[in-house]
């Protein structure tokens, strides 16, 4: 299998019905236009991607858990646009583009990370292809909690309070697990759980969701620290310049690409039980450690 | 039936729900903090209290939509928080209390405002006294909707877009219907789809919901000429102040008034087919109105 046209199909699939999704006339057209730049401005669409994947993994198919795989999409949006306001990281680009407050304003930047948030939801009940409400309502509760305060928004506050002091290996665990790992968790086994995987398949499904968080935010620091600046989109070094805790602060450079490999070793191990039929989530997983390569 | 004593009993109801939702180890504590300050700050709790009373008018109880309930109110709360904010009306006081980021600061209240909208869908989906997967999924989507880009999300943009230039009536009537109004009609309904209502009953707490929607705003921009400024908790005369247009600026005072009592009249005609189970929305109705006397 080849990663790179999988991610390739998966992503102009996903990019189709993410763009449509807010091509509504009954939504005012400066919201419309402030959402729309955001969730155009690209990104490698990880989360949505994991969702086929997971669906995949358990015999799904993109078509049936496409508004979960969109949904998730315009929560990692709306987080990004509300992480660069001025009260916020203060950034004025993302992937090379003016961020969403400086072409918009910061009220009406404040109002599409809103408006999409909301939107996610919208999508995820508004779905004609969902067809056990059941296990819908299941998914909405797992994705509300990973977005809000048991999830990313929570690590967000949690980030807020430990930026400019350091902090030890727990805490940046627990750290990354709020404000990463736990809407990659549920991004992974949203998908299958909508296809009507068993417990097992779900429980392991969760393991590798963690585990690929964990390894991607180890990634992400190692990254910051010896990654090709053009290929990775932002300053390097610049987590060091925000006084930033990171994993090769903490536990060294070497310690952290090990734990990092170790991570995706144990998530491999994980998906085994389902074959062939997770040759994605094997390639997905070493491609977020390998990204810069 | 004694109005005072109802609004009391729900409105304890409410809020015991509302509070313990929050207190959840999980979240960070600055966050549980931030957003029960919020919660706490208190308010009349309209929007629950209609979801109680469209519930009641089709035989059903508070208990079955608690979680609806509470779900309106956190994403009321939320608007008001992100609505406070510097880059939006700027306010420092908010129900004679200092304002979220006033308090917690400015990254932490826009994160505590994401934090209640999340909760919300949580609160919904998280629910164990709903039973009925497919209602509730309906209900989901619907509360969606009026809060994001089809509803308050989307009024906010358009009154952004309108303050300092003045509007017509039809214009104003919009903004209003998008800002305040969508969010109050799901209110009616939702508790009423919830317990089973049927179609017709349903269409009658919408054409409710929105006339009393729209009756409460004019009601609103009239209290802001001639009401008591300590009674209604802000500045009196603080729209004109900001240039905002409002329903006296553009059809007059008594012209003002007698559109609002004349929408009241035909949300009264629209409930009469409920009988005495509609006694609560009918005094809501009036109350609306008359909240200054």
């Amino acid at each position: 299998m080849d990663l790179r046209s999988y991610l390739e199909d998966r992503k102009s699939q996903v990019e189709a019905s993410l763009f449509e999704s807010v091509q509504d006339d009954s939504i005012p057209k400066t919201l419309r236009d402030a959402m729309l730049y955001s969730l155009e401005a690209g990104g490698k669409r990880i989360r949505p991607i994991l969702v086929i994947a997971g669906a995949e993994a358990v015999g799904g198919t993109a078509e049936k858990v496409m508004p979960v795989a969109i949904a998730l999409e315009m929560i990692h949006t709306f987080s990004l646009i509300h992480d660069d306001l001025p009260a916020m990281d203060d950034d004025s680009l993302r992937r090379g583009k003016p961020t969403n407050h400086k072409v918009f304003g910061e009220a009406n930047a404040i109002l599409a990370g809103d408006g999409l948030l909301a939107e996610a939801f919208y999508a995820l009940a508004n779905s004609d292809v969902v067809t056990d409400a059941k296990l819908l309502v299941d998914v909405i509760r797992d994705v509300a909690s990973a977005t809000g305060g048991r999830g990313m928004t929570g690590g967000q506050v949690i980030d807020i309070g430990s930026t400019g002091r350091s902090i030890d290996e727990n805490e940046l665990t627990k750290l990354h697990l709020y404000k990463t790992g736990t809407l990659l968790k549920v991004s992974v086994v949203s998908g299958a759980k909508l296809c009507g995987a068993a417990d097992e398949e779900l429980d392991a499904l969760a393991r590798y969701g963690e585990n690929i968080g964990l390894a991607f935010q180890i990634a992400d620091d190692v990254l910051d620290i010896e990654g090709d600046e053009e290929l990775l989109g932002k300053d390097i070094g610049s987590d060091e310049g925000n006084f930033k805790s990171t994993y090769p602060a903490i536990i060294g450079l070497e310690e952290s690409k090990k734990k990092a490999r170790a991570l995706v070793d144990d998530a491999l191990t994980h998906i085994s039980i389902f074959g062939d039929r997770a040759e994605p989530l094997k390639l997905l997983a070493r491609y977020i450690i390998d990204r810069n390569k």
